[in-house]
């Protein structure tokens, strides 16, 4: 299991990565009664298990493999999906401006391909939990499927429901609705989420976020922020540094707010040409605090 | 503490947030006996106890503030610092490219202000460990204070060293460096880390980036990635949807790598077009995993 | 005046750059019997007159300037403004989509300071001829002595009118709006258009560009593309190369579009994945044209 | 040609651009005698001649194209190159900021497939000059084919000589060099331009940066700035505004200089948070500028 930190050699229960030199990647669980089957030949989990991670093997056919720990970001790349899923670079951005971490109790909906549940299991661990609803039988099999796989089932509960009806937790920490309509349920996120928790959600489009910042002044909330990450990549030649060629363009909005007792205190957006860039950029260079 | 998922209400120990109308933020942890001094008047910690989170709270002059639990962002933000410190949009990308959560064993260097090590302790969580190498003890201390401060001290243990002479762990989970010249210390970087682990730095110019890809080269480092982040906050007026004027252009550019048994296996660097967009970027779309 | 090129030594009439050691700018032209009063000093124009682009002088009390043939981008830079001014980085791309070139007759509206006039009447040359509508008295008066200034004034029709009732001209090459509304003269925008001309607009908001899409659409134009173009600087120090620390997040959403006898013939928007890049991007490297 | 002014209607040796519903684009010279051969049918230019720009016609088997006049853009896109050409919104931002219109004597090396010639042509028009240099005889011939396509080629002087031998024109306006290695020809630059005249190149990697920022204040420039511009497409459905799924992440790093007489009278680089953005950006908000 990921958050069983796992020791140098290759395990019974591990996952393991294995890459192909041509970049072919395969996510397994080491079984020592089980194959994998790739194109180039089959390789037996029996014959990795005590190798270091980081070795490399060969299958039957002579082709060889490395054999890895993968990161969340793997398990991300390498998740079953038959949904849009959330990048790396959006993730490990929610984490952080939600406080999500070890111990946390946390909401999402909808379930989708159980990427985000993945990465909100991991962060969570075991003493943790995660709440992960979805109205779509067969998206929610897809999700337990997959966090089964990653060895995160532990610690999430899946529900099969409309949120239109609200959700059963109360005093959640942190709740991201990752579904086309979200504006729609900020009542039963409100309800639900501890107060002054934090509130989380990705839109496509501009208009969907014209109509969630609509939403969350009307219950009450603040804090709101409103963002896009770019992530670009550069070629690894030292005497030749440059960028790729192409990048992706745009994965989605992100939106936060915060449910508080007077929403109408904290100004909100850009108060002057310092917060006009966000509190986060902005105060890493202007704030002064108080740590007594 | 921050790891312990805190209740609805205010307590003693709780670390907590508080923001005036005018986004003045104040980081405190309650102690019953102690009183923040604002700007704006009094406030005893005694009369925030019992309170639920979000709710607002009045100096003895009359200055209203919110009382937040902070996230993990807000801590960073809000740290005292006398050094550069890593930004949340950097931090988050590499928690998640890393693999670090509950329970792992990671070192960094050096300790700095402590804004990276706040968000490593966070994240291994009670059951991780984060070791510091620091080798100015003025900027140990004050790491350690932030630490401290944070409730989150006693994940990390702090050595005072210059890493030229290496580090003391080995089989570590992942390895940060956050140095002017990390392309001196491959070698120690690669002796602690487990085979297969995960190692990252941040460096502000190409120039350093070059020789750290020449260093990570020769010592036998593996799916070597570099890349940066651009975080483009909006404005959050519905009808008026809009970028913010100004954004911060530039923090530090990531890269990332893995010491592998054969490095020379895997083709380094983009083996086609959409390979050329990072691994992570293009996987999302390419690949077709095997889970079995 | 800036179309006739101007020799290599500074003449009478000359538009003028002059910089000093802390980066103020004077623009001025040349006027033999004039002088320019700096904060560190009088220069007299006669002095300048015969010596070569690129000297250094100095002001009665010592302090030295650069003298400077302006480019537009310096132009534009430092036009005298009450409004919002245009970017050389949008200017530059909207004359290359929009074929605006020496002869061409274009129109614009609204005339605001003058910046987009300026680089108008730049581009077209004496051949050409700009239209350029206003309705506020003060806007006008302003724009006409800014191009007064860069010696441009020939080149352009100025017009006070409120632009619901029309325009004047036919068959026009290019026309650009520059109005908070631009969707409600599209129809306006199509009379005066030549068939198959350029029509362009920027916008602040994404709620403006929804509703001139809306407008373009309803009103037969095709080949529409919006885009943002944005600019980031390096540092220039060759052994330490980097972005700027900060830098502007947005002017603008461009948009561009053409009126054609057929607008449903061509499929709007990206067709595939490469035209998903949009029109410039994809072709560059899709496209194999005849030209026979 | 496209430096006078096109009728509203197609004209014998009119540059024609075609766009089929599948937006296969086909740029062609009208000439009463020629026929355009398509993967859809031919097409006879005859039959075109005196149809308003914006037209549908259709093929001799019933295929539909709209026939437009081509803008620069659409010129650049559909050049026929056998090297690298450079991008609309780069050419665009060059030629602003390096005043480059009409009546300008131009200089560039290298000639490559002529994209930047062509635009070069068009802006500096009927009463300016080109001189375009390059050292490879068919790469010279695609250029010229290309300028004559275009019906740009009386603007250009092409010189097939190897630069370092230096350029026969002094007192050029502007000159770009568009080679792998510009910190070769800095001396020669130098010397062809006029005092105070405009240098620019466009390289793909850091480190070729690196080298030619030694070069220019070893050669006594000033005002050097470098900058990359990012060019990002929004798909055009109104009530779903978002970026493209992709983008171009890298063109090139642009450069700009001049020589003057006193480089080190002006601070090189960021002077203040304003001037760290890079001269124009940071003087649009910054600069009030006396014009007398």
């Amino acid at each position: 299991m990921l958050t069983n930190r796992p020791k140098s050699t290759v395990q019974p229960g591990d996952i393991a990565l294995l890459v192909s030199a041509q970049k072919k990647r395969y996510l397994v669980q080491i079984n020592p009664e089980k194959q994998l089957q790739t194109h180039r030949g089959v390789i037996n989990h029996a014959d990795l298990i005590g190798l270091p991670w980081g070795s490399k093997v060969f299958s039957h056919l002579g082709s060889p493999y490395l054999v890895l720990q993968p990161s969340l970001a793997d398990m991300l790349i390498d998740i079953k999906r038959i949904t849009q899923i959330m990048y790396p670079k959006d993730i490990g951005f929610i984490l952080v401006t939600m406080g999500i971490g070890p111990g946390m109790q946390v909401l999402e909906a909808g379930s989708g391909s159980g990427s985000l549940t993945t990465a909100l299991a991991f962060a969570v661990g075991p003493t943790g939990r995660v709440f992960s609803y979805e109205n779509r039988p067969e998206m929610q099999k897809l999700a337990q499927k997959n966090l089964v796989k990653a060895g995160l089932a532990d610690q999430v509960e899946f529900k099969l429901r409309d949120i239109q009806e609200g959700f059963d937790e109360e005093n959640i920490d942190a709740l991201f609705l990752d579904v086309p309509n979200p504006y729609d349920y900020i009542v039963q996120a409100r309800r639900s989420l501890k107060p002054g928790g934090f509130f989380g959600s990705i839109l496509p489009t501009m208009n969907q976020i014209s109509l969630l910042l609509i939403a969350l002044q009307r219950e009450g909330f603040s804090f709101v922020e409103v963002c896009e990450i770019m992530l670009r990549y550069y070629k690894t030649v030292p005497e030749r540094l440059r960028p790729t060629d192409r990048m992706v363009a745009h994965t989605g909005y992100l939106i936060f707010a915060r449910p508080v007792q007077d929403p109408e205190l904290i100004e909100q957006g850009p108060a002057s040409e310092e917060a006009d860039e966000g509190s986060s950029g902005s105060s890493l260079d202007e704030t002064f605090t108080s740590i007594e």
